[in-house]
């Protein structure tokens, strides 16, 4: 299972990703993936976006108050965020828990990397942590907001911290580039996703937040 | 700001832990706090918990759906998790997202160490990118839970999370060592104070949690 390649034309102090991912395709390590396809991921491995976008899903086994004690329920899948281009990801599961990817956006492509690898690409390894740093922290304000009572408070909270990070500047504010359903976002916020669309009417209604070409949620400037 | 302090008997390849908190000790960069009192944190520091226990807490400031849309309300406080023992953390908030840091138990004890030093401690840092990356693991485990629409598979799922990492083993099962109010679990799962109560008493009847020394919450074995 390790890989003994050598990287003669990587090890260098300081190294491009760029570098890295002609190196990937040099070695048949990248994919292209269609729109919602399921990225069969190894443990093991640390997976780079070049091109498009990556969805993260989990679900957590449950037995808790059922009619058979003993059966496991599988939970819906709960959308966990998005790894946009340039971002690392990894996927650790454990029994209780399963994480999984997509690619969000058609013609996603990934490289990927052995861990072990990167102990001969130390810059890379430290931008690869540095980003699961700027990760964590991200999660924490999201499940700040996933406290709140108020469905549309939780809801709100959600879309104002993906358009932060990942939000593209147009006339009446910013919108985010990828698209999400309804359900996606009431897995997201733990709610239905009939009171999605109902929320979701509401906010338009009131001018919290504008569609951007048809389909795109955007946030007018002042909510910014 | 920037220290400008010499780490001549730390900066070794094998360094070990208790050697920081012994060098932080003998630089006043140490202090005990008693239970539920707010850590002076400032950005650029990097905390580790020697003793005791750091309880996170997030608040998001919200401006939606009001009587007065200028109006920022702000959340009430939402528990992100615990740091314990050894554990690293830090205190990053913007505008929208305060963090904050508060000692879960009387006579905890942090030491603190500024990010620039830790050029001169890489075994160090490495282990605090490393408790980072697995931290943010278990916030995606954690908010797979709160995808559930159902209270009781969030809480009883939060509780599992919870157990499962900083859990001791005691006759019945496994115990959380650390106390848990209703209201600071009906924070992290988004309800209420009343059906965190509620459903507390329905896991106790079906023997699905139990009281571990009167206050503690523990999970029977076979939930493990």
């Amino acid at each position: 299972m390790s890989p003994s390649i050598q990287f003669p034309e990587l090890n260098q102090p300081l190294l491009k990703k760029s570098d890295v991912f002609a190196w990937a395709k040099s070695h048949y390590r990248d994919r292209t993936f269609s729109k919602d396809e399921q990225i069969p991921t190894r443990s093991g491995l640390i997976y780079l976006v070049e091109q498009g976008a990556i969805r993260i899903v989990g679900q957590s086994q449950m037995n808790v108050l059922n009619t058979k004690a003993t059966e496991e329920i599988t939970s819906e899948e709960v959308f966990l965020g998005f790894i946009g281009e340039g971002q690392p990801f990894e996927i650790v599961s454990q029994p209780q828990f399963k994480l999984q990817a997509y690619s969000h956006l058609d013609e996603t492509v990934l490289i990927w990397i052995y861990w072990q690898d990167l102990e001969l690409l130390p810059n890379l390894r430290q931008e690869i942590f540095e980003s699961f740093r700027y990760q964590h922290q991200r999660k924490l304000f999201w499940l700040s907001i996933l406290g709140q009572k108020r469905s549309v408070d939780r809801l709100m909270g959600f879309l104002n911290l993906l358009v932060e990070e990942y939000g593209k500047p147009c006339e009446q504010g910013y919108y985010l580039p990828y698209p999400l359903t309804h359900s996606q976002m009431a897995s997201a916020i733990g709610t239905t996703r009939v009171t999605v669309t109902r929320l979701m009417g509401k906010l338009r209604q009131q001018g919290l937040i504008f569609l951007y070409d048809e389909h795109l949620i955007g946030l007018p400037k002042l909510l910014q």
